[in-house]
C-alpha cells in the first residue's frame, strides 16, 4: 500500500480489515460519531451504499470494512476532503468506493433518482447563525449547517433512496423533534433509534437513527447505549460492537 | 373522612398526605404511567392544572398532593369513572380538585381559551382498530384510542394553554414521531423527555414528555429512569422521585 501525503497531512491505521486514512488535524479529524454510526448502521450484500458529507471517507472505509455491500460511494463538497478520500481510497487499493465532489443539494444532477438501498450521513449539528468566525473553514463547515442543512440531508436521502432503502443518521439529541419532523415531511419513517450516553448517569450526546422510505409508522427505541464505565474506560459493548 | 362505596369498589392507600382513591378492578385501576408522569410533571405555586382523561383522578390527586398548584381539574368522558372521581375528592376532603364529565374533543364548549398553566394527561396508548371486542368496555376505552386520539388530546391541550403553560403525558415511545409531530403541529414545542426502562438493558416501554406552548426548539433528554434494578427491586431512585 502506498498513500500520497500532502503537507500537515497523516496517516492513521483504522485497526480494522488493515485500512489507514488520510486525515489533516488542521482541518477535520472524524470523532466517535462516524465510529459509532458505522457499528448502528448496516448495508445487506449486493447494496449500494451512499455517504451524504463524507468528509475523509471515514464511514465509506468502515462500512466497506464492516458489512457485505456491493458498491460504496462518498459525497463531499469540499475539494480538499474529497482529495484526501480519493487518495485514502487508492492508497488501500480499494475498487469498489467512489468519491464524488459535489453538493447535498444537488443530488439531483448527480445521481439517479431511487439508486441506492443505503445512506448514511453525519452531518452538520450545529444550527448556523450569522457571525460565525471563519465560515469557510473546513471544520466550520463539516460542523455547522452553513451549506447544507437537516432538511437539505434529509431531502437528498430520501430521493437517493429506493422504496424501502434504508437512511443512517447519527445526530445531537436535542434537535430529535425536528429530525423527526423532517424525516416523515420526506417519507423517511423513522424505525429504529439509539440514544448514546457518555455514561450511564449522564443525558445522551447523540441519537443514531435508521429510518425507512415509505416504512410504517413504529420507532423501536433501543436500550441505552453507554460510551464509558464507572472507571472511565470504554464498556464492554463499545469494545465488542462499536470500537474502537 | 368518609368514602362512599359502591358495589365492587375499593378504597386504596395512595401513601402521601394521608391521601385514598377510590376504584373499580372490573373496570380500570391507575398504573406505574400515571405515578411516573406525577413525578415528571411540575406545577408552580398558582398554577392552574388540568388532566385530560383523568380517570378516577389519580392525577389530579398526586399532583395535589406533590405541587403547589392553587387549582386542579380533571376532565373524563366515562360517566361511572368520573362519579368514582368525584367520591374519592369528597372523601379526601379536597376543595380545589373539580371533577367535569365531558368530552376531550368538546374543550371548546367547556372551558376558555388559554385558561391553563399546566396540561397533563395520560391518554390512551393503543391505535384503534376495527373489531376490538368490547368498545364500550372501560378499560378498552382508557387504553384504546376509540373516543379520542392522540391528536384530539394534543390539540385540546394547545387550546387550553397560556402562552408558555406546559403540557406534560406518558406515552408508549413507539409513537414518538408521531406524538413530536403532532406536538410540534400545535404549536407545543417538546422541551424534556424521559425514557422509561424497566431494566438497564432492556428497552423502554414509556415516555414522559413536557413540551411548551409556543416554546423554542431544543429538546433536552434526560438520563433513562431504570425502574427495577439487577434484583428486581425498585432502584433508588424510583423509590426516592417516583414512588408513592
Amino acid at each position: 500500500m502506498e498513500f500520497e501525503l500532502k503537507d500537515r497531512e497523516r496517516l492513521d491505521d483504522l485497526e480494522i480489515s488493515g485500512l489507514h486514512i488520510i486525515q489533516s488535524p488542521d482541518k477535520f479529524c472524524f470523532g466517535m460519531d462516524a465510529v459509532l454510526l458505522s457499528g448502528f448502521a448496516y448495508a445487506k450484500k449486493g447494496s449500494r451504499v451512499i455517504d451524504l458529507g463524507t468528509g475523509t471517507a471515514i464511514l465509506p472505509l468502515l462500512l466497506w470494512a464492516k458489512t457485505e455491500g456491493e458498491h460504496f460511494t462518498g459525497l463531499e463538497i469540499q475539494a480538499e476532503s474529497a482529495d484526501m478520500a480519493r487518495r485514502s481510497v487508492k492508497g488501500n487499493e480499494i475498487s469498489n468506493i467512489d468519491i464524488v465532489e459535489g453538493d447535498i443539494k444537488a443530488v439531483e444532477d448527480l445521481f439517479k433518482r431511487n439508486s441506492f438501498d443505503v445512506v448514511t450521513s453525519n452531518p452538520p449539528y450545529v444550527i448556523s447563525e450569522h457571525g460565525i468566525a471563519n465560515p469557510d473553514a473546513p471544520k466550520q463547515i463539516a460542523r455547522h449547517e452553513i451549506l447544507c442543512n437537516l432538511e437539505d440531508v434529509v431531502k437528498a436521502a430520501s430521493y437517493l433512496l429506493k422504496a424501502n432503502g434504508r437512511f443512517f443518521m447519527v445526530h445531537r439529541p436535542f434537535r430529535l423533534p425536528e429530525i423527526f419532523e423532517n424525516l416523515r415531511k420526506y417519507r423517511l419513517e423513522p424505525k429504529r433509534m439509539r440514544l448514546v450516553h457518555p455514561q450511564i448517569d449522564k443525558e445522551p450526546n447523540m441519537v443514531l437513527i435508521e429510518a425507512v422510505k415509505y416504512g410504517n409508522p413504529r420507532l423501536t427505541i433501543e436500550k441505552p447505549l453507554i460510551v464509558y464505565d464507572e472507571n472511565k474506560k470504554y464498556t464492554e459493548e463499545m469494545m465488542r460492537d462499536y470500537r474502537y
